[in-house]
């Protein structure tokens, strides 16, 4: 049994970029067991100096050299991060050689600046998409016309993460519309949703799944009940078909996927946050 | 004037960890304009051909080569998008050998797991974690003894996009409280909050700004008057002071700039999803 190897994410910013990347590698050695900090805001030859002896320190502590993931855009900081002993992967370094000699131009080493607020316009498309999704989260008394999507499931397959995953991370203006019994005992959208077909996208899941997440929701109700879910999934399946609404389970998938399909499927291009 | 550069994340997965790194990467060439795209689930020489395509094409068209971040793990995936001609990006390649010499072993090509459901518990504390942060939002009837952290301010100063964005991102439950006019009239905590006190991070926000953004929700109403969020803000940031809460002004940050300093603040310590 091997010690735990340190890992830390070291930014000039967040350190949401050197965390993304640094968690897609560690998956890639699942043989190792990690133990992950943050280091943000690294943004001065103090900093660095400070973050060097914390990580040395930890390796010390724990008698194993620690991987550092830098995102620090500029390199006297990483230099000084690796006066800590550390296996320092620079994530910027191995890419900037090519880019510069393609684009014939010099990178700007502007700090801390991915996850910064980029101008004040953008900013504010992405928190009204926001308020947009939590306030149209019931599809009751709501307007479709401003809708980016429509996001159409029986209640707890997934539509409201998936709504405020693509307000916060893309901008969109993602509504939700939870199919009610009623609905369900025909085979036609309902009449609400009808003149906004090109915007629909419908979510289903595994009813034991269902019938699980409904369990934690309200114990021991006729909502919850397995006969119910699997119901409820078989008439909202049978409805998609018939009107030839594009579906996804929900079962296995993480809230990315589901927000990479939608956006994938209902060709909607926007920009990350 | 030099033509748009065309952009492509590729990926077997969702493709966020290399939009990620990819638009840090592109936030430091800022004399060049990209137009970007994803092409996400490359998972088979198939998708692989049809995704060289697609790039090839657009290359043609623009008349400039494209560029690729690919986070493919594949590497004969990425060697297929390259023979599109396009300038290819592999994210993980400088990475994997030093970590293998490091670590001693060899990486496992697990396709599209970075961005995956990795295991049911913790996927369901995600999806808990935002429950908690949609059903605390309004600060009313709350049980704080669940929340890890309790964000504190007056009205539309940025707490309920943080509190999503902590829970989504961290599973982190954070609650929120909206300080009252009556709350400001005092220069002590409101009881409620008293017993929490180490779950305390407040938000301040220029009052300009807070103006403008209340203008756009209640235009001309007493709310949003300029000299009322004068008023509320100094009063605000005078109870931080007295009860010495640990404060940030959201005005030029970022929700994932507001987000990080919050962790790190309050030393709580999550992985990322």
């Amino acid at each position: 049994m091997s010690a735990i190897r340190p890992v830390f994410y070291v930014s000039d910013g967040t350190g949401i970029t050197a965390e993304t990347i640094g968690h897609s590698l560690l998956t890639q050695f699942a043989d190792t067991l990690f133990s992950t900090d943050r280091i943000p805001f690294v943004d001065s030859e103090e900093r660095a100096r400070e973050a060097a002896d914390r990580i040395r320190a930890k390796g010390e502590e724990v008698g194993v050299r620690p991987v550092v993931v830098s995102s620090c855009v500029d390199p006297e900081l990483t230099r000084l991060i690796g006066e800590s002993g550390a296996l320092v992967l620079d994530i910027f370094a191995p890419f900037v050689e090519p880019m510069e000699r393609e684009l014939g131009q010099q990178r700007k080493s502007q700090v801390g600046q991915a996850h910064g607020m980029v101008d004040f316009k953008t900013y504010h498309a992405r928190i009204n998409a926001m308020n947009y999704a939590l306030t149209h989260d019931d599809g009751i008394a709501i307007n479709y016309d401003d809708a980016d999507l429509i996001l159409v499931a029986v209640s707890r397959a997934g539509k409201t993460p998936t709504c405020v995953y693509l307000a916060l991370h893309y901008g969109v203006r993602a509504a939700n519309y939870p199919l009610t019994e009623e609905d369900l005992e025909h085979d036609r959208l309902p009449p609400r949703l009808r003149p906004y077909r090109s915007k629909l996208f419908a979510l289903s899941i595994d009813p034991e799944r269902l019938h699980q997440i409904r369990e934690e929701r309200r114990p021991n109700s006729r909502y919850a009940q397995l006969d119910t879910c699997k119901r409820e999934v078989a008439a909202a399946e049978s409805l998609f078909r018939a009107e030839r609404i594009p579906v996804l389970s929900t079962t296995h998938k993480s809230i990315e996927e589901i927000a990479s399909t939608v956006l994938t499927t209902l060709g909607i291009r926007r920009g990350m946050f």
